[in-house]
């Protein structure tokens, strides 16, 4: 259905393809030199609903020293133990692929799926991610948290956007 | 050096990060629309000189039927066991590090580093290569031939250019 809300994968990685080091750094991504918000903001007006995977909301909120980064945001957190809500975030405990589906139903501004490693592989497998915008650091770490897991599928994606911010690249795809 | 001839990586690569499928198939990179040849005999004007490892040296000529590509170029193929020449390549068994030094010191054109992963990166490991010019095809294959094989040190590279050819991203980076 084409006008529904989209699932949108918006990530940035290194040029050798990890989204963070083995032990959650992200010191290589934070010294490189972009420009402006490397258009942060700009899609954060896109989306009003956040889905994140718990460990990944555990390290949002000790980056940001408990200060909650998604205030005006429906934000789902994924967990296996947690449920209920806080303040800032539902705990989500349900199948995933039927919740993503289900909230894909809705109205609404499109969705982010900020996180981490598994949920999205999660994600990309079971083909719930329609839009991927990518954003490569001119940087290789060598070991880390892999974007894209090993699979047995192959994925076809058509290439929407490029965007340069200063030493970043952004790869905006839909998927086929 | 300034005026020195460069050392330069030159390959497709789908979005995850693999040259080829295990099974060396490139079936997925053909069947991706570009734009025209994708810059690449552009490319091929900047280069006179060729390294290659003996198995994708392998690959190439049964793929070209025994038409060997590179004519007018002269080209290195690294072996282990093959020394001495044929009408077209000229195998080297000695030193690759020490090899790759020496030529670069020499007159010329810039120098392609054309693959297969292991002479890739051994040339990354070691520093040898000056620019990374790699074309990323819309395409997630799963599994394969890694570009960037996991390693134990960081290396950062500054975005030199980007160009689009249709669904293909081609950039640029120098080494810094």
């Amino acid at each position: 259905m084409s006008g529904q809300r989209k699932i949108v994968l918006y990530i940035a990685t290194s040029l050798d393809g990890y989204i963070a080091t083995k032990d959650d750094s992200l010191e290589w991504l934070f010294k490189v030199e972009g420009d402006g918000d490397n258009g942060y903001s700009e899609f954060l007006e896109t989306v009003d609903t956040i889905l994140i995977g718990r460990r990944t909301y555990d390290w949002v909120m000790d980056y940001e020293k408990g200060n909650f980064p998604y205030k005006n945001k429906k934000c789902y957190v994924f967990s296996k133990t947690l449920s209920g809500k806080n303040e800032n975030v539902e705990f989500v405990n349900e199948d995933i692929a039927g919740f993503a589906k289900k909230i894909k139903e809705t109205e609404g501004k499109n969705i982010w799926i900020v996180g981490g490693g598994e949920l999205l592989h999660f994600f990309i497998k079971e083909r719930l991610v329609d839009e991927f915008i990518i954003t490569i650091a001119p940087t290789l770490i060598g070991s880390g948290i892999p974007l894209f897991k090993e699979n047995n599928f192959e994925l076809e994606l058509e290439l929407k956007n490029i965007r340069r911010f200063n030493q970043f690249v952004e790869l905006h795809y839909v998927l086929k």
